[in-house]
């Protein structure tokens, strides 16, 4: 597509091509608390996060999403995206903060950093980082995301693993803890 | 650079890895009426463009720019940027206008397409398209854009052809004309 409208004040996509809504259901084993999340499934199965895209899937085209990660909690640990390699490790992606706060994690083998996001903040993602989102704020967290068209998303590494840091809240702040089940 | 920012409101991006101001004189030839571009650049030879980009250049990685074209006109024509193909042609960009208006003027071979750019404005230019913007407003029209790091820019041959069409002012409205110097 040619040419689409943003909202940069409230974070909405026109005329996407694609969309993902991922509810609690979508979840399981990605939180610590699988009972709390099995709670939330049956106590009315909330939307997680929606990501509205326009894609353009060839080598050295550009597709862009914004995403919509909802404020909530799953035992103390904060609402997040699955978070993903890309399918080729060296494709990078550039995130731009629209509306509320949040955290960026990135992982490279053991290497892992995490940068604070709010509106106006541009992160890159290097080649070969894994990345996650999550809601660190009490309202909806938006941001745009710019990647290659040919990266691919690659979901199964993290499914499996998870990232070697979790983000709960602790105190009323959110806090960046070792995942007991990294390995 | 891992984490920057960019005031969406002002489009105004802090650290910025390079910068380029072109000046009326960096212009020449670009325009029809060159005597009234040196009658500028004798009189205070203006600022037409600032662009100030965050690059990583290898392969699958991105880039991004702010674009300030400032308004005003040569002639009857109006500010633009000298516009480019990317060195490896396949590369796609993505713009999205913050400030003001103008035109995103797109080639390739004999096909040419223009869309109005304004805040929100979100425009794909695909692969192998010559793109130039120009600056149909009153005040400075300013874009954020991201391409792949190694998509190169070649000046080279749009400062030779041009673009088969011109931009120019007429009854107080952007008028898009048949260039009379293309080829």
């Amino acid at each position: 597509m040619l040419s689409n409208y943003i909202d940069l004040e409230k974070g909405i996509l026109e005329n996407y091509t694609e969309n993902v809504i991922r509810r609690a259901s979508d979840m399981l084993n990605f939180y610590q608390d699988n009972e709390a999340l099995e709670k939330m499934i049956k106590n009315g199965n909330p939307t997680i996060y929606e990501v509205y895209a326009v894609t353009h899937e060839g080598g050295g085209e550009l597709s862009y999403a914004i995403t919509i990660l909802h404020p909530g909690k799953v035992g103390n640990e904060y609402f997040m995206t699955k978070g993903h390699y890309h399918e080729k490790r060296d494709r990078g992606e550039l995130y731009i903060g629209l509306k509320g706060n949040g955290l960026l994690l990135m992982q490279k083998g053991e290497e892992i950093r995490w940068i604070e996001m709010e509106r106006g903040k541009i992160v890159y993602v290097p080649p070969y980082f894994a990345h996650r989102s999550i809601n660190t704020g009490n309202g909806n967290f938006v941001f745009l995301a710019i990647y290659p068209g040919d990266a691919g998303h690659d979901y199964g590494s993290i499914a499996e693993k998870g990232f070697a840091k979790i983000v709960i809240e602790e105190n009323g702040n959110y806090a960046v803890k070792d995942n007991p089940r990294w390995k």
